[in-house]
């Protein structure tokens, strides 16, 4: 093991939560190199969660153990797993749904069951709500620091874990539709569930307009012409761009602007994309 | 010492002092272990200064040190102190009644008085605004390096520390009275200044329903039944509970909601709570 | 080199942009020591990190790596550089002003321009928007760790560095005149372009009370007296003062206040203060 830990939650960082989780990990072993991705995913969202876990993990190295708690289910039969990718990392959470995306667009090698009986602090059978702290981070710490191997985890997952719904992208009549693939970020680019791939069947070239409508179920939020082109230089100040984003998904953003907050664009499933050549 | 140094205070992250406090650290030692508790303290709060220091020092290696800044006495009278706890921590904080909680739920074994004249940053006998950089974060960072020991801080502070006024929960003609014990998280829930052990007395079983007022003064700003349950999963989403939280203190949330926020509940020691049980 | 790197952007912590450059630098080599100035810049505000890094850079060890990521030209024609400061400190930055609080207050000894072709992420050719993962954290962190030595960065740059205007303060007709410095922090301090030695020239005697005018544009935002102090607690809770902040420029505050919400300041050039002695 490399030793390295990176926590997420919905705890945001104005309470002492997350440093309880930092503290439990260094109790396990001080020598970790402990790293935050975000406390900020939306109250609840297992589908940002799981979203922001496929933006990140990739770029870290093999090796590295994420504890993932975003944990509407605590204390209910919700199972606490960890997975091993295809890609040689290790993801501590509860079997809600964190991992849909891992799954689908990397590969889960593995996944074991926490035996909660062994793998949670000492004296912890009074602590029913913060996994989090008590199993979450107790764990991931001893499987980053080497004092427990992947096996000695739990068993193998059976049959399978929790997945949301993920439906990609799809051409139909000439026309390519997409969803809000997963929260919006601080900049306000939005993007969708249509990878580069898909994209490149739809056959725009660079340069080339595209008509393109956003729909919050059947209501048009925005509807104009965008041009398809690598990168935000490459249309004057303010103007919109239609582009591959930096995780290979097709988004949507203004030049030095706010494109979610300037229209009003959210995240969500019922948030519909739809692009279609100019005649 | 074990290297650790946890920083909190209220100035937030969106400009560099945090960051100055940070380097300060690693000018006295670059392998210190460097961590945040949160710096997005209620400005100027010294409660929930004290609050998140109970909340969170439990969970660290013994010899960890922390240095708390809330400090809206910088530049007056006020002391600067290291407190060792019972257990093993150190804190270094001016003496505002930070320490209040510490030394009422923890304990603090010895204070001593930090002699400015030897500890701070040298140079810096014109800056008289930000202690939290030239005298708390180069005096945290010389302790949790060994450069100083705990001794060699300054005297033991006479006769004692600044304290908040700190009320416990009472049980009074069968009600049991709490006010708000902190700040409120990200999550919105409640916990109250009524210990486990102060309900357990109270005579409640798993699965009661209780009568629950919540106050600000006088003016009930929420009122109804709620269940004393273990934990969120045992309620349907959207009900509330009544739980022990994981600090050990009552609390009450909405399993998936945001309690505080739905309501308008607010921290503070005119935010009363008043639990009955049902005839 | 040490092996300290510090980020800071205007990215925001609710995705994992910020983690995915940890995530890099930590492919480097996981012995980094990585932290974080703020990522909370204002949207594309090169003016803020501008000065961020002026307020944070002096009080990290010499060798530090700063790497600031405020981009909005980011796939346009402007270049990409590593500037060594007359301190040892070096930054990664797009060459867009962003240097420009540092080449005046601090001195640029060397400025070398990145050679893309040899200084990028492996196969990142399709990546055209997010250079602070393929770009700037991945050569910050080979300097920081000593991959590559500055030299190896590039060419040095001709003729020089992208400056933003910056015009300190001035005394005129016994008028001390200045704007706002930097962005405002949470404590709403705002701090002027007029530094130590302006002010002394200006004569003003500790405890004296001076004529404070803030306009936005000609239209006055508040106006009144305040004493110049050192430091907060100096004048009553409520009141203002007018002292030299801890980067060595005059400010005004509220003592446990936030003097920028209560009367509306906010940062920018055209935010101008002006200040006189009482006849």
């Amino acid at each position: 093991m490399n030793k390295l830990i990176v926590f997420q939650s919905d705890f945001g960082l104005v309470d002492g939560a997350v440093s309880a989780m930092h503290g439990v990990a260094n109790v396990v072993d001080d020598s970790l190199k402990i790293f935050d991705l975000t406390h900020d995913i939306p109250q609840y969202s297992i589908w940002d969660a799981s979203y922001r876990l496929y933006q990140t993990t990739e770029y870290w190295p093999r090796g590295t153990v994420f504890v993932s708690v975003v944990d509407p289910g605590v204390g209910s039969k919700r199972l606490s797993v960890v997975a091993e990718t295809v890609d040689g990392h290790f993801i501590v959470t509860p079997d809600n749904g964190t991992l849909t995306h891992m799954k689908k667009y990397v590969g889960l090698k593995e996944v074991r069951e926490i035996d909660e009986t062994k793998h949670r602090r000492e004296d912890t059978e009074y602590s029913y709500t913060f996994h989090g702290r008590d199993v979450y981070s107790y764990t991931g710490a001893r499987l980053a620091a080497g004092v427990i191997t992947f096996d000695q985890v739990g068993p193998l997952l059976e049959p399978k874990v929790m997945l949301l719904e993920l439906t990609p992208g799809r051409i139909e009549n000439d026309v390519l539709y997409g969803a809000v693939a997963g929260g919006v970020g601080r900049l306000g680019n939005v993007a969708f569930n249509i990878d580069r791939q898909l994209f490149k069947d739809f056959n725009v070239s660079l340069g080339e307009q595209c008509k393109v409508a956003i729909k919050n179920q059947q209501e048009v939020v925005w509807e104009g012409e965008i041009p398809y082109v690598r990168t935000f230089g490459e249309v004057p100040v303010g103007d919109l761009l239609l582009f591959v984003n930096s995780s290979g998904f097709m988004s949507i953003a203004i030049n030095q602007g706010n494109f979610a907050s300037t229209y009003g664009i959210k995240a969500g499933k019922n948030w519909i994309v739809e692009i279609a050549k100019l005649p």
